[in-house]
């Protein structure tokens, strides 16, 4: 189970065809990818940025940003990131 | 169980006629939906904007879009959508 | 269990006589109530504006508003409501 | 176990004397009430503003009123009320 | 179980000495007393303000109030109670 | 059980040697102490400001007191400290 | 299982290569190391600021601080650790 990739939040910007639901269902045929949540943030005339969080037991990066760069939207940044346990780490927030 | 529309939320415009109690009646009707969450955010003379919210375990975005469309709303912006597994992913929050 | 009514939220405004409790005992004698909540947000001389959520397996939005109609209120606008599975979709929120 | 009075949420203006203590064990002791939740929002020389919350399967809001009366405090508003089953309603809170 | 004092929260005014753990072994002594949680919030040359929760099933204020004063303290203002059976309320939060 | 010291969260301020990690570990050692959390909330040339939560099921304040002067840290305040049951005692927040 | 570090939570500054989903693969593989969560913050022309938080039952920071040292990243603060039981210690947030 260790160094695997399990939750990636990537920044895209994409044109507004494919729509995200035509767009997700796309990344969600990548091997290892069990879910996709995607969230509009800014809509422009021929584009839109927006949040693509992919959860999966076994994340494939390369083939991922291959697939989103096939349907002609680019990466702005990763995000964030999940390696090997998938789990939101809770630190301290002493006040 | 893979590559399915789990849920999806709309930003659409409608007339007051159908109420949103109504309109959701319509849209719950179609194949795949089993919950219809709709929230009013802003009311005009003669329409109102909606947040829209379907889930079930394999929405049929088309048929949807069409009910939604054949009772005088428009479809705003398609602004989340959840594909594949029926999860709200969680992502690290680090401050 | 499909195509029914499960949570209404009416934002009204009502003459102080009769309360919010008696107000609301009112409303819940209607068919298929099993729980109000009301929560004043503004006051005048007058009147009050008042949130109304309403829950039930069934509800009957024609009798409720019968209802609220025969006491003195008036509806500004039906705010939310729920179909189908009682329950509320979470959308995902990414930042 | 319909239409019964499961909590209200009261703004009240009470001299300093009985304390909120004093005040909340007097009002626990009138039929059909299990909890009494007092919180100080407001405080004048001779007076205190005070949110307070009642609960019980079966509310006498007469009763309670002329308790509250009786001990020199006023009600200002009768802020919140829950009838019927004894639960807080959840809405759709789409953003 | 009825009509027994379950929760309060005080504002209080101190020295620096005895120090506010010291302080609340003190408290934590009186007869009912099960747990004390001790917060400050503000901090002079000679004294600090001081938020003290006291929870038991069965709370004399009196002795509480004595503990406090004999120690050089002052009690600003009982800011909460809850009385009856020891349960925060909710109370509809409709928007 | 009664009257233990189960949480203490303190300010300190320290040099930047020995980091908050190895200040952690000297302070784990210390009897009774079974979890430490610390968060950096200001950083300087020479020192830094940290918030130390302390957790045990009977902590020996004067121990750690010690552990913490003896590194070159001194404490600014008590900021917090949970007395008797260890738990967090919940009040009413009436709005 | 005493004095064992669990938790820390790093700010670092890393060139854009490696990108943070190869970053965490190589921290993840120190030893002791069950989890990785990261999130960029900032982002430059050649760098970008990242809060990196890593799990494991037995951190060894030393080896860590090479791993991201050899990696063309250098650690601005340490922010946050977690020593002995791995657990976020509640404290008294009395308002």
């Amino acid at each position: 189970m260790a160094d695997k990739i399990k939750i990636i939040v990537l920044d895209i910007l994409k044109p507004h065809k494919p729509d995200i639901i035509e767009f997700g269902l796309l990344i969600e045929k990548s091997r290892g990818v069990k879910c996709v949540n995607m969230s509009v943030y800014a809509v422009d005339e021929k584009t839109e940025s927006v949040k693509l969080a992919i959860e999966g037991p076994d994340l494939d990066y390369k083939k991922i940003k291959k697939t989103i760069e096939d349907h002609g939207a680019v990466i702005h940044s990763i995000d964030k990131a999940v390696i090997g346990e998938s789990r939101i780490i809770n630190a301290p927030d002493l006040k």
